[in-house]
């Protein structure tokens, strides 16, 4: 049994005509009205498969096909995207899962497990910090009051943009444990493609560390100031930056380090700035070493401040340690894939997923599918049609197979 | 004679009533509404003394006490601030001047020439560039229509701001031409007071070389782009601060260089940026030097463009060779403080000021008074008020030792 290529393909399309942006991408950072829109989209799909629609109170929206007793076997994934968004990035996971639905409904045949495809809040975290928050607190890892009071890069709180698109709902959080979860996504990297493998089967995620650096030192005339007497921020940011290349380098892959967001204050062309902001995200497949890297980042900052006369300090944004997904799922895709005569690969995700957040309560894996180039965050994200059809092949006969597999306790560890 | 020392600090600290900021500065960006209403309350000043006041085409206000025939001695500066501005910068010339022809009015005394006194449009260049237009457009350095047509970084039309504000004025550029020119100004350094000096006789100008630089990279995502294979540009910005410390600490004094203005897109924490944009302040006293520096960082972009991966290009925002006062103009200025008692310490100006301009056509110098802990373009910019007080005094009698001289050709260069 295959999947409808045509129709996952224009799902897929249709989605990507909701707040569109130039280059093929689009911009639905969470919880603004375009992403309103998405969702409401998404929602009517769900509705046209009769699948039960629960939203929960920060937003989660999962539709279930309740064709059999028990807890669902769930996959799923996000409709947000980063202000600079391609049109795979979750929202290929999400319609995916409706197409895995749609399929077996159409060919009359009944899983032995309810199905269940969700849309999770903010997993980008582009407008509200931490990523993955919806399925964070899904799964219990934030109180629900917690995430209700965050605030936007905008200044919005989170419970009024809920209301204000209709999408803050009842059902409580932690929501009901699902049987299994697996989750289809773009891989983001270039590790496929440049192997030439068309499917991957992710053993785990990569540690995230964020963290906010504000520098504060001393505005003043960029024409009279000798350069022995500044207090620069704008100085100390470049300093930064320039560190954490050396710092990532030196330690070699799969450590990364971005400075992606860089504000100066007032930010003016002859002014030494009073203050700078900037973030850090920082990444490791290993725990240990992403807290040496944390810890030397640390201590530059401190010998920085000293050097330069300025104040440095530093708030987390986000922490979440590396995670390995459950063994027997993992299995199951590359078993799938070997029925499809593809050799999956097994590799890290660079990026986070809510997958991850599942993988805390439930046996959890996930699927990856090329992304050209690695190009993501950007409308020039692109995978080929043929391997958007095949990821779905694999994430159909995998639900399938999970529907008929006891997870116990004794092996679940 | 002594000038009213309560009145001008009374004008003062009218003046900065209008649009204050916190921290005891203003901000009146060029053109802006605020500017506007800091205008009316200076014109009303200058109708109140009886002056003729005239307005150019690019919003120039001239104020000219007619009591005698023949070219005026003309003094002046600027009200207009940066985003963080100090209530001296500028505004303390521009109110010292009617000080000056209050003085001599409630005296009774009549110069042998007109006294006028000016406020020139955009001399910050903090919403326009470049700095120092309306004096440059006065004395013919651009043409009338290039001003107007110019575009604020806020997008707005130099034109359609003076029209929004009432100071699209009829007079013609360029304007008629001072028998000479003698600005009032905060060092804006911390040169003076660090030498113990209440008086600065300004013998010229730095050069100024303003450039805005774009790198085009590849926006990508954070988590799963290797460091190696990476284009990105906030990385490339990095390394420009940091070599431009290291080239301005390798000159020595007085070579400045300062980045003040950074903006990443799409800034954002998980995103290695598409492109950044920054601006690049180079200063030096000597043109060979100025040139060399310029040249040298040309050569560091074309180098880092190849080493990153990246396209960088750069943009020309303003260009002013280094001027050098009248020699006859310092020399009255020194006298008159020696009449004061006051020994007087001639220097450089690091910064740009209205006054380079009016160098071009007539014979020209600048006073200045200290600033404490050389702090400018800063809420905290402050000067005792004794020196506030002692340079208004200077003023006055330069002024009037200016409009007794006759600056014959011969002696002119």
């Amino acid at each position: 049994m295959r999947i409808n290529s045509g129709r996952l393909l224009a799902r897929i399309a249709a989605l990507a005509e909701v707040s569109p942006i130039s280059g093929g991408g689009n911009c639905r950072l969470a919880l603004t009205p375009e992403d309103g829109h998405g969702r409401d989209l998404v929602v009517s799909w769900m509705k046209d498969l009769d699948l039960r629609v629960s939203i929960d109170v920060v937003g989660n929206v999962i539709g279930t096909w309740e064709c059999a007793p028990g807890s669902p076997v769930m996959t799923g994934s996000h409709i947000d995207t980063v202000r600079t968004g391609g049109r795979f990035d979750g929202t290929y996971g999400v319609l995916a899962g409706l197409e895995v639905i749609q399929c077996l409904q159409d060919a009359g045949i009944t899983p032995k497990r309810p199905l269940s495809v969700g849309f999770f809040t903010n997993e980008e975290g582009a407008r509200f910090a931490p990523d993955m928050l919806g399925s964070l607190v899904y799964v219990g890892g934030m109180a629900v009051e917690d995430a209700l009071d965050i605030v936007a890069i905008d200044g919005a709180q989170l419970a009024d943009e809920l209301e204000a698109i209709g999408y803050r709902g009842s059902h409580p959080c932690p929501g009901p444990t699902p049987h299994a979860f697996v989750e289809l996504h773009v891989e983001q990297g270039p590790v496929l493609q440049s192997i030439g493998r068309r499917l991957g089967t992710v053993t785990g995620v990569q540690g995230i560390s964020w963290q906010e650096v504000t520098i504060n030192g001393q505005s003043n005339h960029a024409g009279t100031t000798p350069m022995s007497m500044r207090k620069d921020p704008a100085y100390v940011a470049g300093r930064i930056i320039v560190f954490l290349r050396e710092l990532a380098t030196r330690y070699g892959a799969p450590q990364v380090c971005t400075v992606g967001k860089v504000d100066l204050v007032p930010n003016l062309v002859n002014v030494v700035p009073a203050t700078a902001t900037l973030t850090v995200d920082i990444r490791n497949t290993d725990e240990l070493t992403l807290q040496k890297a944390e810890h030397e980042f640390a201590e530059f900052l401190s010998h920085l401040a000293d050097e330069e006369n300025v104040t440095i300090s530093s708030r987390q944004l986000a922490r979440f340690e590396p995670v390995t997904f459950d063994e027997r799922v993992v299995d199951i895709i590359d078993s799938v894939c070997a029925s499809f005569a593809v050799a999956p690969h097994q590799l890290p995700s660079g990026a986070g997923h809510d997958a991850q957040m599942f993988a805390r309560v439930c046996p959890t894996a996930m699927i990856f599918v090329p992304s050209i180039n690695g190009i993501s965050h950007n409308p020039a994200e692109l995978t080929d049609d043929e391997d958007l059809v095949l990821g779905c092949d694999v994430l159909l006969h995998t639900m399938l197979r999970l529907a008929n597999t006891s997870f116990t306790e004794e092996n679940s560890r």
